[in-house]
């Protein structure tokens, strides 16, 4: 039982498949004159334009990264760069942590982080007052967030960057190929990882009008040295399925996340995050007081069931998760479940009999005091 | 025909059965805790161990980048900045363009580019004589070049690096996979994809003593965002397939190699360029008087034959080779082969036939004048 399907994904047959059919096919350098090269940079062509498509984008202002990070690096850098003379950059408190460091990064003590509401949709009067200053590089709000799942208003927000004309970062790692993509964006970077695809790619998509400047003096800008031609083929492959029956999974994985919030919301001291409604079909997070989260990953683990935990990006460490801080939700002791399209109700219903149990004998071996 | 297997070849059976095995079992973020990622980090660690023992370099000081730019990006400015106060860079003039770019990302106008001689050996009295100075961050020498061939004397190299006390990164980027590694280097790159392995990775091995300093603020500083374990398997299988019969492998291009050098260097107007004796087995380039490169090549690849020209970097765009310029060869009208494992004599025999015919006809069509 797979369900940590956040950022990362089981491929499906179908996907896999076009990896295969693209090893066999697109193993050649694109960049090169003869017919073998000629057919790998036929499929990478075919297959952005599938996947620019997808985002509402144009092909050519679409650009393979070498990872979501490597995306977010370059694009923030970029438009950082066109954008001389101001030197901040103002980012929503629920970003990702390769946003923050990429805005640290260009930006340097002049990253201005905007707070979030309990459920953590982004202070738009706050958005307001700071992209006033005239010294904003770019704006950085992401479409949804990849722990607690909350949507933001990007309608709204792309109105408050327009109004101070301020370039608008979309992170979107966390919602293509769960919902609709975002319409309201200067700069869009999506996670093929995220959608069933493989690691290590990255989607930069700008609009034609969004002013970028190379950050490093190369041919290809985007992904220095080229990428796998057959990953980009099975990421389109999978964003294209996920497509097909996209309002079907959609609801279906909103429905079962649904009866887990409302099953986690009655167990006794734990906390459900996030927006119930205006949120992504898939992702779940609850922290639960009294329990180390490491060890409920363990134990969960043991019974074949893969969860995810605190912060999507540092689980490996266990740092507390910023987002949840910035929700003001315990940091601890959380689980963040990520559904991927072949989940079953059979699956949620193992796991609402399992999770209250695993938290009790937790609580009970660490001595925890009874919770009200 | 595939005659083009610098930088890219076609991968095995035995390479693409494991990128497969690898698709099954690595599909999951290894960074995280559960079973599923924990069966992706023994595959990437099992990888990346395998990777390590071929360069002769330590597993926990080999890093996997997201290309052999990306790789060559990251150390360059990391050893650059572990090197504060130095802020030169020494290259040769044979370095690829992605070293000569990164070099000129970091240390701006203070890149110092080292002669080389007709035969493209590096001019260890200049070398010496710039590396004296004490401002030098690094000395970037390759291992062996990727259109003419030549392989660097690295133990001299070496010798005048450690005598003035200055990092050496060496680019063997064209070299791992078909011949010994290279023995001499404080920071060593390598390209799985010019050993049969996937495009889209890049290997960066450094001595313990090596200093680095990260140049993003991130966990992992190398990769940011990861990389595909699948495609880092099918990298330590591809390479592990090529050492087994290296020997033989390596001998057997050198003297298919050794054969068209000969031939060619009979043909009138035709300029065969690298060191005949020092050099990869499996890299040729020669030039051709009075021959557009382009039509050449169309030629070819219209006939089933693949070939490589100008610059491996910059086939794409055409450009005049400067690796050929440095050795004061023809820049145009070149052809470069690079011979994979698979290629047979019939293939040269062909080949062979071929050239001198197109060669010819092109000539004939272009009206140029008779060579004596």
């Amino acid at each position: 039982m797979f369900l940590d399907a956040s950022g990362s994904a089981p491929m499906t047959n179908r996907t896999l498949e076009a990896f295969q059919a693209g090893l066999a096919d697109g193993w050649a350098d694109p960049a090169r004159l003869h017919t073998e090269s000629r057919r790998a940079r036929q499929l990478l062509d075919a297959s952005r334009e599938a996947i620019a498509e997808a985002l509402g984008a144009r092909p050519e202002h679409t650009h393979l990264a070498h990872s979501p990070h490597a995306g977010i690096e370059r694009v923030t850098a970029g438009i950082f760069a066109a954008r001389r003379g101001r030197d901040r950059i103002v980012a929503s408190a629920v970003e990702r942590d390769a946003m923050m460091h990429a805005a640290h990064h260009v930006a340097g003590g002049t990253l201005t982080v905007v707070p979030v509401d309990a459920r953590g949709h982004v202070d738009l009067d706050s958005l307001a007052t700071e992209l006033a200053v005239p010294d904003v590089a770019l704006a950085a709000v992401q479409h949804a967030n990849h722990e607690i799942g909350t949507v933001q208003r990007l309608d709204r927000v792309a109105e408050v960057a327009a109004a101070a004309k301020v370039p608008l970062v979309v992170d979107a790692t966390a919602s293509i190929g769960h919902g609709p993509a975002p319409q309201h964006w200067d700069a869009l970077v999506a996670n093929p990882a995220d959608w069933g695809g493989p690691a290590g790619l990255g989607i930069v998509a700008l609009r034609p009008q969004t002013r970028w400047l190379p950050a490093w003096p190369e041919g290809d800008d985007w992904a220095p040295g080229g990428v796998l031609v057959p990953a980009v083929l099975a990421a389109a492959v999978a964003l294209q399925e996920r497509r097909e029956v996209l309002d079907e999974t959609s609801l279906r994985l909103h429905r079962m996340i649904a009866r887990v919030r409302d099953a986690a919301a009655s167990w006794p001291g734990v906390d459900v995050v996030g927006d119930p409604d205006e949120r992504l079909p898939h992702v779940l997070t609850f922290s639960c007081l009294y329990v180390d989260g490491e060890a409920l990953l363990t134990r969960l683990d043991r019974e074949g069931v893969a969860v995810g935990s605190g912060s999507a990006c540092t689980t490996s460490t266990l740092e507390p998760s910023r987002v949840l801080a910035a929700v003001g939700a315990l940091s601890h002791g959380n689980v963040r479940l990520g559904l991927h399209p072949g989940v079953t109700d059979a699956d949620i219903d193992r796991l609402l009999d399992l999770l209250p149990r695993v938290i009790a004998d937790l609580r009970d071996e660490a001595g925890a005091p009874e919770i009200a």
